[in-house]
């Protein structure tokens, strides 16, 4: 399922957008938004052309199809022994708008938000947008090292009111142990901080690393967080526009949702990104298994590519499908790398600027490998070639 | 295809949310949201279909895919004499969302927008989502009486930023005449003020009046002009939440895309939305004209029953799928009249309270007619056993 005579170039030239295939020149490899190149299930596609078949497109309830609710709380109950509730989570268009809507529920003018440097500029944006503070806490880029959590709790202050969790981390693919996640969900509790999960991520975890979720620890904990999760990293569904927001408790759920503005029908969750994703959650787990075990034997030889390229160094991420870079050896910044590999190796990568991933991420470069082990060969030689004669 | 036969009661049951089939006890007929009873044209599932068998749903383009955008352009060209352009138009997930987008692009707090009263909640729901202040602007809800614009003149202030048309009018049924949409472009040219153009209901036209857009005028007016749309009403699109954004020129364009979060991923279209609604602009104009045909008998049908019912009285809307009856003379409220309905007629209908129409609806409850002969004839059958009984 996941060679490259499995991928459909002339379907991605069309559709993958997002600086990928679609808005690169034709001889570029885009190893840029993180979205498979692969197709989705097969079992997605025919469950979305039989509910097609009725013709039915009536309005869905504002709060989310009970067969999606009902799914999406199973398997987080199964897989990740979180005892999520159908009551209290639904989906939502995109985990973007998850993350800005709890941003929106919880947040106020002047109230801080503690998000990681660095990491996907979703958190701060959404922060600021709702009027509050991003308070960075500067993190070891090694996916080994463990964090100063003192220097964490030395950040927050009054006004604190949210902690912003990525795990899996992106851009660094860290993993986060069960002993990290007790440290934060602890000075949580203590602050009474909710805490913003963000859980895109989670199935995409290298062995022998393991997922924890930060809601499995225990009551105490769980009762501060909120889940936001989607499809797009696991499943390749970017484009039907599918998260969910998952709340623990009357209280939470209600603030969510009368914050999602999902009751004035001005957002909500289209019918197609509901299906595609119950039949995932339900149908699809062995796709997702062959997926993880394609991706690990790629990030190898992406990893172990870029470390054999001189001034780059990489570490070996436990989760997520990106490497992210260590450039600065090179004597180019993020910027001019990006523009030395796209218009030279053409090769597409994200530049480590502020506007991404917080100032933490200078001196790197993000390449996605969520493709086939031809594409990365082809793309990092391409990159060894031009670094090779440049310097 | 638009006979009792032709629609499936069991799917609605299972899929028809927000008031409709599957919210409503069993024995209950809903004429509550405007959302039709029937199915969609099959080319809109055959595409859907095709779509999905290819199995990419990678990112969409933040700005719409250009199938998207080149169909709505032409559409609007050959059908309205609205010189749309692809560049200045963008597909929204929902006019809902189309409406919030303008408001919070042209709209600062303190500013003021001027409604129609009677008018669907949503924009003032918007306008005060964005802190502005609505000024309604109170008018007869009989669609012949043309609208006294001296008196929607006398409400402007140098607070003014809008005026925002619902054409046709959602819940009265009045199409505006040119001569009519002359007067109101000429005082928002003459003020400066935008002019958000709701046109979510503009195919739902009763013969022999027609519909012209305000964008169709002149380029004085069409350069204040920002027109909504959407596919639910026309298409029986709901699920699918897909609506358009269509403005005149580079400036507004780009103020509307950075109000609308497109770029940031927070909001977008999903793709099957933006392939449902182009399928549905180029291929199912044959589908949309026997619905039109369909409609108008209906809305016969139901008009005149209503007005047959002692106590109530209904004007003929030319356009709409909506019969906005006035029950005052019943001695009821709006609400009581809803209550009385739902229990003992087992029909659900839309109670003109003000927080769905605005003040002016007050007296009056909505029924949506995009249904059988055979349902409308017996919802009203009921309704007037039930009215017969009461008083």
């Amino acid at each position: 399922m996941f060679h490259q005579s499995d991928i459909n170039f002339n379907i991605l030239r069309e559709r993958a957008f997002n600086l990928r295939w679609a808005s690169v020149p034709s001889d570029v490899i885009p190893l840029t938004a993180a979205d498979p190149d692969f197709p989705c299930a097969p079992e997605i596609a025919e469950a979305i052309a039989k509910y097609a078949s009725s013709r039915y497109f009536s309005y869905a309830p504002a709060e989310g199809y009970s067969f999606f609710k009902e799914a999406m709380a199973n398997w987080q109950n199964e897989h990740r022994q979180v005892p999520a509730q159908a009551a209290y989570l639904y989906p939502v268009d995109t985990a973007a708008f998850g993350i800005y809507n709890v941003c929106k529920a919880f947040l106020s003018q002047n109230d801080e938000a503690i998000i990681f440097d660095p990491v996907d500029f979703l958190f701060k944006y959404s922060i600021e947008t709702c009027g509050a503070k991003a308070i960075s806490f500067s993190v070891p880029l090694n996916p080994e090292t463990a964090f100063d959590y003192d220097v964490l709790e030395h950040l927050i202050t009054p006004n604190t009111k949210m902690l912003c969790l990525c795990n899996p981390l992106n851009p660094t693919g860290k993993v986060f142990t069960k002993q990290e996640l007790e440290i934060i969900g602890a000075i949580a509790v203590k602050y009474g901080l909710i805490i913003l999960s963000d859980e895109i991520w989670s199935d995409i975890v290298f062995t022998p690393h393991q997922y924890t979720s930060i809601a499995a620890l225990d009551e105490a904990i769980r009762r501060q967080t909120i889940i936001v999760t989607g499809f797009s990293k696991s499943y390749a569904l970017a484009g039907l526009r599918i998260g969910a927001v998952i709340a623990f408790g009357e209280q939470h759920y209600q603030l969510l949702i009368q914050a999602s503005n999902h009751q004035s029908t001005i957002h909500g969750s289209n019918v197609f990104g509901q299906v595609a994703a119950a039949t995932a959650l339900n149908d699809c787990g062995y796709w997702l298994s062959a997926f993880i075990t394609h991706l690990q034997k790629v990030r190898n030889i992406c990893v172990n590519g870029l470390n054999a390229i001189e001034g780059f160094s990489c570490f070996m991420p436990h989760g997520c499908y990106l490497a992210f870079a260590n450039i600065s050896n090179t004597g180019l910044n993020s910027s001019a790398m990006h523009e030395l590999l796209l218009n030279k190796a053409k090769v597409a990568v994200v530049p480590g600027l502020p506007k991404w991933f917080g100032a933490g991420a200078e001196g790197h470069i993000r390449l996605s490998f969520a493709t086939s082990e031809e594409i990365v060969t082809e793309a990092i030689e391409r990159i060894s070639n031009t670094m090779s004669k440049s310097i």
